[in-house]
């Protein structure tokens, strides 16, 4: 096997590139199809998608769910309070903590929206084998724990973030 | 197997979810570390070496390539064409057509990213075998066309992306 050549990128084999046309045509057809007719972002869907598996979180660990930064998540649920689909509350372990749950009325749209959102999984794994959908996703997984992991690594005595 | 409710999902086990994470937290670590020092954002970016891989692209194109929403792009060349990084021209085929391409300056540029760009990815798939590695290209660049194909069908004589 040849090797390529360091000055260019095949695009078509390489994984990030991969990964994120994936992740925006699912997005954009979700988004426009679905979500915009609920006057939802995808963010904002995400952020309702994280509470709906995961029942009532700090907004950090939605920050760490939904990969979505800090401030602008704030903003976000600022957003779904003032829709009525989340509440904000104290944390019942710790009060200084602020931490999000759906309302009611956010559980029943994600329960309406939830089989939408697994038709356009189906709609992108179509003719996979199942097999080769376990492998997509558990790569997919360990690529995400490969990646967390380096940070971790990184902030440890002396960051080597900034080294590099 | 018992049946997932549908009212739950399980974002450990949802592609859309999945792809989201891993594109997300390779962007903002190759963003943070390396694009940042050179002033680029990982759009920009994403721009640089679409035009690496396919040489003098279309605005169209190239907003195809990078998934970046057309206005969006336009202002991203714009910025690229201040920083001496591309330029823009007419298309060979058509002049009407703005086509756009790497300049010297740009060329330089990537060439020195390209490496670190898949130190990145090799990160990303540290511990996979060459097998998985393929399977896991290949499922995503299906389910790439599978998305594709849909909004091509929808787009038919009468568009059931509305119908939804």
């Amino acid at each position: 096997m040849a090797t390529r050549p360091l000055s260019r990128l095949e695009l078509d084999d390489y994984l990030p590139y991969l990964v994120n046309r994936v992740g925006t045509i699912i997005a954009e057809q979700f988004g426009g199809e679905v979500l915009a007719e609920h006057g939802l972002s995808i963010a904002m869907w995400r952020v309702l998608a994280a509470l709906a598996a995961h029942g009532r979180l700090r907004q950090i660990d939605l920050a760490d769910f939904t990969s979505i930064e800090t401030s602008t998540l704030s903003r976000l649920v600022s957003r779904l309070v003032r829709a009525g689909l989340v509440t904000r509350g104290r944390s019942i372990q710790n009060d200084r903590e602020v931490s999000v749950k759906l309302s009611g009325k956010g559980n029943a749209l994600v329960a309406r929206l939830i089989p939408l959102a697994r038709q356009y999984e189906a709609a992108a794994i179509a003719g996979l084998s199942r097999e080769e959908i376990l492998v997509l996703k558990r790569c997919l997984r360990r690529a995400y724990t490969n990646m967390k992991s380096r940070t971790t690594a990184a902030a440890g005595p002396r960051s080597k973030r900034l080294a590099g």
